[in-house]
């Protein structure tokens, strides 16, 4: 063990936890807000905890939101005959950059991986089956994830909602624009062929 | 602007103020943090609070401590005869991990850059000094990195300690131990021709 001041030891190991920061990382940020301004440091500590207290999940969508309903939950404008399921809160951030998208949104809040001991319940599956109870909704777009955990929540959850009489489609997988054939996986390629469509 | 919650965005934007962390790593922690157990984010935000107000700079080496004076400086068994200059806190910690050095440290916290308006009152020159007038060390060791403002640093300290009879060294450089000849710049390679010693 390194001769580090109690305080700073403890900083380098909450900052560790983080995912991608190594040890490394965390001790040239700890050593970084160590030499912040006061203010600096305080504003960061607090917009921690500010998140944490304000942020809270859509009664609707499982959407992270600091109103409830969300944003695009209460947006009259948005088609509500449409479901977008997606693993991750910020999953959606990148689907509404894309501006082609005018539906509504469910966030599973993770993937079935029984690896990890993660069943349907321990993600928001009741919650999604509750809203499409009521007719309103035509279609579930399944946007998880092309991983293997990702695949199986996606069948499992078509298998789930086809009986119920929604339409339910998978978002396209194949080569990104402008990817460069050589630089994909087999995987991709093949879905990629599989996938074609004439011109 | 992407449509995050208040909280959210703050947290994103105070988290991408730290070095190396872009928009995007930024946003993947702050989902992560969002969705962290409570307890555990509460840990994180008070460790930075914790380390700020704990942490001081030594009034003898101006290492960061919680002890005033630090351990090393409080340490009997330190040879107060030898003094090594270093840029940061972090570099002691690099430092004592060669278990090699037994004398005393001094944070500058910087190096002398007219680039950056950062002149000797700027860094902790005066304080080094202050630790010469007694007679006790009889040797200063200038470890600044070896980028042009190091370099001149050292120089600049060379020229303020040597007329007080006090020897003066500068850290060797040179290839580092395990490294291949071909991935070193030009610089490097000249500076190792230059240091080279009889065997």
């Amino acid at each position: 063990m390194e001769q580090y001041a109690l305080p700073i030891a403890n900083l380098i190991e909450q900052l560790s936890r983080l995912p991608g920061i190594g040890r490394k990382t965390a001790q040239r940020l700890a050593f970084y807000i160590l030499e912040m301004e006061e203010l600096d440091a305080d504003k960061l500590a607090q917009s921690i905890t500010n998140a944490k207290e304000k942020i809270r999940l859509c009664s609707i969508c499982c959407n992270l939101t600091d109103i409830d309903p969300c944003n695009i939950c209460r947006d009259h404008m948005r088609d509500k005959s449409v479901i977008c399921v997606v693993e991750g809160a910020k999953d959606i951030i990148a689907m509404e950059k894309t501006r082609e998208f005018k539906g509504e949104y469910h966030v599973l809040h993770g993937v079935i991986s029984p690896m990890d001991n993660i069943g349907p319940n321990d993600i928001k599956v009741k919650e999604l089956l509750a809203r499409l109870s009521d007719g309103i909704v035509k279609e579930v777009i399944l946007a998880t994830n092309p991983t293997v955990e990702g695949e199986a929540t996606s069948l499992y959850l078509s298998k789930l909602i086809k009986p119920l009489g929604i339409k339910v489609t998978r978002i396209a997988h194949g080569i990104p624009v402008g990817g460069d054939l050589e630089y994909f996986d087999e995987v991709t390629l093949s879905k990629a062929m599989e996938n074609r469509r004439e011109i």
